[in-house]
């Protein structure tokens, strides 16, 4: 399995060119692929410790994963099954919601910049910045010329971001209208998940076309060579969560990451708890 | 096997009286600890998500996880290993370390208020506002009246937290010298460990003694009925994750937690979904 068949072809952007049930590579069955995903965790956790343990040096690395889909694509899902496979000390996840009159007060960027991974640590945002330009556009909360400055300002942000020793993985879980219409129902047939479902989440869901509209922009306008974009098929729950691991894996492992020498005499350090006065 | 037993009785605490390497009713073998702890996941899983799911209710409760400890004790080990079995995304953990100049500007409370936990999340602190009454004391780096101060002040934070829905749960991880001997050299005989050790903390052992003063007297003294401390045997690593989560889930349990009902017309949703216009 290969993170790079998932990355957006440079250009316009078609999504429903793109399948939203497999990718090349990947296993096709539930089982395997839930397996793969359980066989990826020792390896991650490995290299999160390494990306951690660096987080003192000079120009310490850290990792942005921003997680962008329509309602019920699994930004959550991924948190849960992906994210968790990780020592949760070494992650910082942000949920963006609708921004409080606070945030309005500032450019849209402000709450972002707050959120941003420090460093050693995997930031992760359930939403983002693309917000701005998904949900704001088709509502129109914006004007044309705002949301226009907006793609260039995202870009050089990213671009920033990238310069200053932090990753940034994008990822946009594909889904078609009729799976988000199983989860809806999904929600509505089970107790244990009524506190998920939104009736605001139908009004959305009739605007289809035009957040299709949208991401489709908002995937050109950004899709850059420091900071590009990733589909992750997300019609089936586990291989997203596996599409995204394996994403997750290649971006650490292209990191070089080692673990640190010692910065202090080992066998001095040593001979001092050997030859140290009885504790009692 | 029930956390009740890992409870610290009230009055005066003799730390050399209990025992660091087992507890009663919990496994006496390493396998069957982890199977034990592994056994945990899914409740405690459940658990978590029930808490995170009444976030929006008047008076959404959340948990505050203390963790206290010599270094090696494992602070960082149950965050990976117990913390970690549940979603990261109903997880706030917050590691203390030396106060900044602005922390120091402040009362030793204010940065532990900052991060508290939010409605439905469990918070996790590697290290607290007990380093103000531990290492401070230890060092005289307040002098004996403030720090007499801090064990009221104390006192009254976690009661006013109880009293605002956050449930408190305190854990002295418990090592003995021997044990800390070892973890250091562990460290410095494995390359991939090199990153934990600090030679400072061989500065620290030196006053084990004082360090043990100083927590029977803030365990002592802060062991109230609202928000008791619990003794966390931790010489074996394995046992001290599955102690301490048994205590959260009988923590959650005691919650009294339910799915929240539906606050919409479930069958007016579903009508919505299967009478909807068609969508491309």
């Amino acid at each position: 399995m290969r993170s790079d068949v998932l990355r957006l072809p440079p250009g316009p952007v078609d999504l429903t060119t793109f399948d939203a049930a497999s990718a090349a590579g990947f296993p096709e069955d539930k089982d395997q692929g839930k397996e793969a995903l359980a066989g990826l965790g020792a390896e991650l956790a490995e290299l999160q410790e390494q990306l951690f343990a660096q987080r003192g040096a000079d120009h310490a690395r850290s990792v942005l994963l921003v997680l962008q889909g329509m309602d019920t694509s699994g930004k959550g899902g991924v948190l849960k099954h992906t994210v968790g496979l990780v020592d949760p000390q070494g992650v910082r996840i942000t949920a963006f919601k609708a921004p409080t009159d606070e945030e309005k007060k500032h450019d849209f960027l402000w709450r972002i910049k707050k959120a941003l991974p420090g460093p050693g640590k995997i930031g992760a945002f359930d939403r983002s910045h693309y917000e701005d330009v998904l949900i704001v556009r088709v509502h129109e909360w914006a004007d044309a010329d705002e949301i226009e400055r907006r793609y260039g300002a995202i870009n050089d942000f990213e671009a920033d971001l990238v310069e200053s020793d932090v990753k940034v993985v994008k990822c946009f879980l594909h889904i078609t209208a009729d799976t988000q219409k199983e989860r809806l129902l999904a929600r509505l047939d089970d107790p244990e998940k009524y506190w998920k479902f939104n009736p605001g989440d139908i009004d959305e869901r009739s605007r289809w076309a035009q957040y299709r509209e949208a991401y489709q922009i908002a995937l050109e306008r950004t899709n850059t060579e420091v900071a590009p974009w990733y589909l992750i098929p997300s019609d089936r729950k586990w291989l997203r969560n596996l599409a995204i691991g394996v994403l997750l894996r290649d971006t650490l492992r292209g990191m070089g990451l080692r673990w640190p020498e010692a910065d202090f005499d080992i066998d001095e350090q040593r001979r001092r708890l050997e030859t140290e006065a009885p504790i009692a």
